[in-house]
């Protein structure tokens, strides 16, 4: 069984996969190639779907599935039971590692990319986010609901057939429970959500805008921790992602297409993660948090300065970065 | 002139490093490899020292450097002038790149690497350490001084041959104000330091040690951010690093050469990475923190979870790393 392990010195709560667990000893060789990398011997292609877990959602036209949803075969944590925090003779906390732990299999075509696919095929893609992280933020075990891509190797992919993941976690993250106590002193100050001042402040200043729909935006940082770090949020004031419309999700399946399509062009196709940030599941019309998409390209290294301090060191400016993005 | 620009929904400043930035298609190609690998065009070897800025600090032995300090060549930041904060009209805020960043040589030989080093070179860079640690903390300009190294290509360096590097910045990285909060929560709470705390705590659970000395202390930390990632502090109260003495430098060299050299045995010399974290080098004597040293060995990539949630997937068991560690 997984454990969830709290760290008092961070307050992070971290996982340790027994289920992938690996022996010390088997990190003294390099690690394998990435897996599947070839149709012939993918989990993910149509034909083999008996090498995953059973089906949970699925999207068909004419007989043949569009997108999946399984558990994850090597899930980080395991779905049945409740979580239980305890402390050790020591005073160190942990928790069983109690979640659940899906894999949204994008497209039945091993190449695909989100950058060259039809938009129809990306709405489904965002349709089936927007199912299953409903489904995922009423189970009322879990505080936190987190929706990520990897995208290539150096971005921390195993397999790569086009997919996203989705973990529900029984704990608030630090991160995000730092970002609304933030967000909350902003909103007592101000008197308006950080995002939605910040969306205005960004359409003011113009020059670090990607692109714009009629309720989505999307921009490069202003302080990035990331170089062509780009933010895409709706322009309407939401906390939680799950409370999305369908409508409005497929005008974001189109603005992350676009945003991913320019970086493809203008980057030659960078590795790249992106993730959902929204309120923890429990907590919900908060007037001062508002969901947002980050998408971080992976082309430079994290290295000891940005570890030992939190503060990055970025080789690109911001605007000529949004610049070369709006002209690809 | 870089920049200092704060981001207001993490409170994170980052470095928009233009001595060093790159024009946005530059990131269309492919990274160049490690520039001087080879002995012949590295800048850092002997008879190559009109390549590196003026030196500031140097250890001779019968004319010859053991060990060098001088200014980065390619700085993060500027040493010139006051750091001032401006907002502009859209209210963002950034502030001039005032700092200091330095390069520790650590040796004169190219292929040299901690692990396999003379204890007394080991030593001499530690003592360098301390002397450009103390000199950047008396400047008034700077609110931390950020010391650490990066060994391999993962783990972020752009030169082979073995070094380190300092960075004072004017800010107080939101990372070192978040620890601060919470020591000084759990000493108003329990009395004691929560460093203080957590040695004796782990010299009485015992299975995550790896190594001790009469002063210092390392083990694998029960809830780590990567795998393996180690801990070495000292085991008497301290706040900042300035205030180390030479004869517990030396000591300190003794258990992070130990540390370094198990993981070079055991995990076949992996990439990594060490930081030192300190109290801001304007606030002294703190009794609620403890200053530390942290390696992280980078034999995994960080993910789109990660990223998104800021909790740690690890697929090692602390407890059983550092028996493979006491063990190698």
């Amino acid at each position: 069984m997984p454990e969830l392990r709290y760290d008092p010195m961070t307050r992070d709560w971290v996982i340790i996969a027994t289920e992938r667990a690996k022996r010390p000893e088997d990190f003294a060789s390099k690690p394998e190639p990435v897996k599947g990398d070839s149709a012939a011997n993918c989990p993910f292609c149509p034909g083999k779907e008996d090498k995953t877990p059973p089906e949970i959602y699925a999207v068909r036209k004419n007989g043949a599935w569009k997108v999946r949803v399984t558990l994850n075969a090597f899930p980080a944590l395991r779905p049945e039971g409740e979580a239980v925090r305890t402390k050790d003779v020591h005073g160190f906390i942990k928790m069983n590692g109690v979640g659940i732990h899906e894999v949204i299999i994008e497209s039945p075509d091993h190449e695909a990319v989100i950058a060259t696919m039809d938009q129809e095929q990306v709405d489904e893609i965002f349709l089936a986010y927007r199912e299953r992280y409903i489904a995922l933020a009423k189970d009322p075990r879990f505080e936190s609901v987190i929706l990520f891509k990897n995208h290539g190797r150096g971005a921390g992919t195993s397999l790569h057939h086009p997919h996203s993941q989705i973990i529900a976690v029984p704990v608030t993250p630090r991160a995000v429970r730092g970002r609304i106590e933030i967000a909350q002193s902003h909103f007592d100050q101000e008197g308006i959500c950080l995002w939605c001042d910040l969306i205005k402040k960004e359409q003011e200043a113009k020059e670090r805008l990607v692109f714009e729909t009629d309720h989505f935006i999307a921009f490069v940082l202003y302080a990035p921790r990331m170089p062509f770090e780009t933010m895409i949020l709706p322009k309407f004031h939401s906390s939680n992602f799950e409370e999305i419309t369908s409508e409005q999700c497929k005008e974001l399946a189109l603005i992350m297409k676009a945003v991913i399509g320019k970086l493809y062009k203008a980057i030659n196709n960078p590795d790249f993660n992106y993730a959902v940030y929204s309120a923890p599941c429990r907590e919900k019309n908060l007037e001062y948090f508002h969901w947002n998409i980050k998408i971080f390209p992976r082309i430079t290294n994290v290295a000891g300065f940005e570890v030992g301090s939190g503060i990055s060191i970025i080789p690109v400016v911001p605007e000529a970065a949004a610049k070369y993005l709006r002209d690809a």
